[in-house]
């Protein structure tokens, strides 16, 4: 274990994929108070919304109104998702975002074109459009991630190196620019990852590129999410992507049954982050409250444990 | 990943762990079906029930008449829990129950009173009398299990030199009587284990009693259940104790939800198994099925998640 990182910053998605996920319209002002209540955790990036076509996705039509209605908190980023220009243009227009350079890439073609009408080839092309628009905007490049990287539901077995590919493509793409990219994420967007291919397309990634860092996208879908954060701990892993109590799922994932789909749930991983000496900033029962506020509002039970069993606090003052 | 085992054994729990714990009482066909579908999946051992007080635990009343009902397959061992000399002499009894020698002990006296209503020396006096039983009928030690192991709700950090103390006072005991004991058991009975600790433990057991394999007998109450395994895989442990869909839960263990505090899911473990490719004997479709019909027979989500999501075969094969 002496490869454990001192600490860990966690991405939070959960306002975003939670919502964009779930069949029917929840009332704003409850978004914003999860959001609220997400920023007096001590998380400083919670992704609050995406700008994404309002047909695909009718949960996000409102996204404006949703920064709006935040309080936000100095020191957090308030992120949000767009695939491309428009999305981005509406971004940049709404107050309340906090705009960085990013873009998705696809290890896979046949989710590609599920997921965004397009071929991964198309979709870099879209990417080369974002970097200029960006480098013209004057905003840096905060990250570039691969979709798909460990398997797809639609292809099958992923071959490491074409997620290795994508990102490296990225990195070309943005140093032609003279845009240096701090970061790629591995994005195990259908749940295909464990612990071995962890490892191994971390090591390849960070052979490839080793300037950049590497990042962890992890889903929960078929029960190995927090066995793949432990194993990317102990490469010295540092930035995670997570949703409080589990929330989340691609909806164009191709899953039959949607409950499994969440990704990596934020406390409970926060939670593993403590036990094992590893700092995260978080302060972990106000984050355990913020889950059981995102339980309440969705109006079933989530994924997170954590926030069912409570944390150990009280029972070790005891 | 260098000490990966080859194979791994899991000891399947859910129908006694399940349905113990659920409010109410199922139709005997239903958990007989239960235990017959699991029979066919290639596990080898089958916890199907206890013999425990019918007050105390009216969900186990009928025990004898399940054991009756289920549809034996060779090479299974159909297990039973008694927690002393009554429950023992009703599992002896039973036609259909496969009795091997075990013991359980406490490393938290607090647990121990609420769970047991001794101490945790009064619980060896009475491993001690179940030794001299098995001796009597001769019947072989199967394994001594240390509960609370990790840490207890109602005492707090449990030293892990307690735990040992335990299970090295169980290999004394069995060997003044000319009684090897092949294997003892670390208990995380109230979800209190992380990665490190089970790295801790399980070197400092294996110490203690370098003759005696070490298995694990986890709960994922607070999500780090696949964490902990991993850990425990890479140490090179070979046994674990699991539970179908994560049916379980401990009805003295002090958590306000119960839905959060199941076994380690059988299916999802042995999906990671089989992904860093090690055997289990077990036919993965065949388990999830048997999770599904758990599922159907409790009336509610449980917590597996490749259940949900479905395993990788027909994606891949596609």
């Amino acid at each position: 274990m002496s490869d454990l990182p001192s600490r860990v910053e966690f991405h939070e998605e959960g306002p975003r994929e939670g919502f964009q996920i779930e069949p029917g319209h929840f009332p704003l002002a409850q978004r914003a108070a999860l959001v609220d209540a997400l920023s007096e955790t001590g998380l400083t990036a919670i992704q609050v919304a995406s700008f994404v076509s309002p047909k695909a996705v009718p949960q996000m039509a409102d996204s404006e109104a949703l920064y709006a209605a935040i309080r936000r908190k100095p020191g957090i980023e308030y992120d949000a998702v767009w695939l491309n220009e428009r999305g981005f243009e509406r971004a940049l227009a709404c107050p309340g975002v906090d705009v960085t350079g990013k873009i998705a890439l696809y290890a896979s073609d046949a989710f590609a074109l599920r997921n965004n009408n397009c071929t991964s080839a198309q979709m870099r092309a879209r990417a080369e459009t974002m970097i200029d628009r960006y480098a013209h905007e004057g905003i840096g490049m905060e990250r570039a991630l691969v979709m798909a990287a460990f398997g797809c539901n639609f292809e099958g077995e992923i071959a490491p190196e074409r997620a290795v590919a994508e990102l490296v493509w990225a990195h070309q793409a943005c140093r032609e620019r003279g845009f240096p990219l701090p970061r790629v994420y591995l994005a195990d967007t259908m749940g295909w990852a464990n612990p071995q291919a962890v490892r191994r397309l971390v090591g390849m990634t960070r052979d490839a590129l080793p300037d950049v860092e590497v990042g962890l996208h992890l889903h929960d879908t078929r029960g190995l999410g927090p066995a793949n954060v432990l194993a990317a701990l102990e490469m010295g892993v540092t930035h995670f992507d997570s949703s409080v109590a589990g929330l989340g799922g691609c909806p164009f994932a191709g899953h039959g049954d949607l409950r499994g789909a969440g990704n990596i749930c934020t406390e409970d991983m926060v939670f593993l982050c403590h036990e094992m000496g590893i700092e995260t900033g978080i302060d972990l029962e106000a984050l355990v409250e913020a889950a059981r506020l995102a339980e309440r509002i969705i109006g079933r039970p989530l994924p997170g444990r954590l926030m069912h069993a409570g944390t150990l606090t009280s029972y070790r003052a005891a």
